[in-house]
């Protein structure tokens, strides 16, 4: 099974997040731009050097912003609670890939319903960048799979060892962000995650 | 001549501002919803609420969030320096008018060659949202006029007194934060400044 692996930008990306994506770009199916405190400019900027170093406009999914991706013709839009909906942009933006962050099955089913091409879920395991929320842990995973027909990536906390038991809840991939990010050797770690995913 | 009243909303839309909307909505020819720290859901929502009050989508502008402009079909897109360019803009979206905020001679002309349908100039006088900085002054506002064949809209301590030196000077329109927001009777102040643009 072709099971994805999303790279989410951790908000502060930086010349150093650049050179870990060029080391890495064969590895990711894609790289989402979520930068919610720069502008359009620099969100802009940010996909000219990805583009500078070789990275396909079709890996790359920009985060709220849909003219953003529109005027970039990326691969998509994530699209948050306080993005303008899933109907709003594809009634505008049809050829758009559009994915919706949600929280619980029953935003999983509106999204689906809604017209949502896929979902990301999380937190699945406790993470830094959730450290006081409760995970949602792989139950709750396997019954949106269960339900969805549109592929649900799972997110938070996830390691290489711990995809193996994602993609076994029916995941279509992972979203990660300091599992490579921070990772001491970042090319082994998204091997790992690769070939965990392959499985 | 036709000249042009854009009202530029502060940054706190809300009830309150809906409702000197709802009384002035004939007198002013845009609308602009410049409400930098607001998501895009939460624009959405100030647009719908516009809607139910009765003021046409032609005449709302939309600063920095292209799409939302485009998917509510709003009259135009206020670019700022921070926002996407003009030419990317124009190449994806070529039915939107596409305004720029400059704050010099050379940056107007920049504007205008790049395909901006017209530029807002200012600070022209002092002003309380711009307390330290140096206004620009009617000198420069008429070198400008001069230099460009798309409107100059003043913005920046415009009264309705001022108004008619500011046209005098060859703008194109003025645009209002707290010359109206914060009139003491909102309906009778941009019936002042519209007497002022007609003359």
């Amino acid at each position: 099974m072709d099971r994805h692996l999303h790279l989410i930008s951790d908000g502060s990306f930086s010349e150093q997040h650049l050179q870990i994506v060029k080391r890495i770009q064969a590895e990711i199916d894609y790289l989402h731009i979520r930068e919610k405190n720069k502008t359009a400019k620099d969100i802009l900027e940010i996909i000219g050097a990805l583009e500078n170093i070789g990275l396909p406009l079709e890996k790359i999914i920009v985060n709220d912003r849909v003219d953003i991706a529109v005027i970039k013709q990326c691969a998509g839009i994530q699209l948050a609670f306080h993005s303008p909906s899933i109907p709003l942009v594809k009634e505008s933006f049809p050829e758009l890939k559009a994915g919706k962050s949600v929280h619980s099955l029953a935003e999983a089913e509106q999204a689906q319903q809604e017209g949502a091409d896929y979902v990301l879920y999380g937190h699945i395991y406790s993470s830094k960048s959730k450290a006081n929320q409760q995970p949602r842990g792989l139950t709750e995973l396997q019954e949106m799979t269960n339900a969805l027909s549109v592929p649900v990536y799972a997110i938070g906390g996830i390691t290489p060892e711990r995809a193996k038991e994602v993609t076994a809840a029916g995941a279509g991939g992972i979203a990660v962000m300091s599992g490579i990010w921070q990772a001491e050797d970042p090319v082994q770690t998204v091997r790992a995650y690769r070939q965990a995913l392959n499985i």
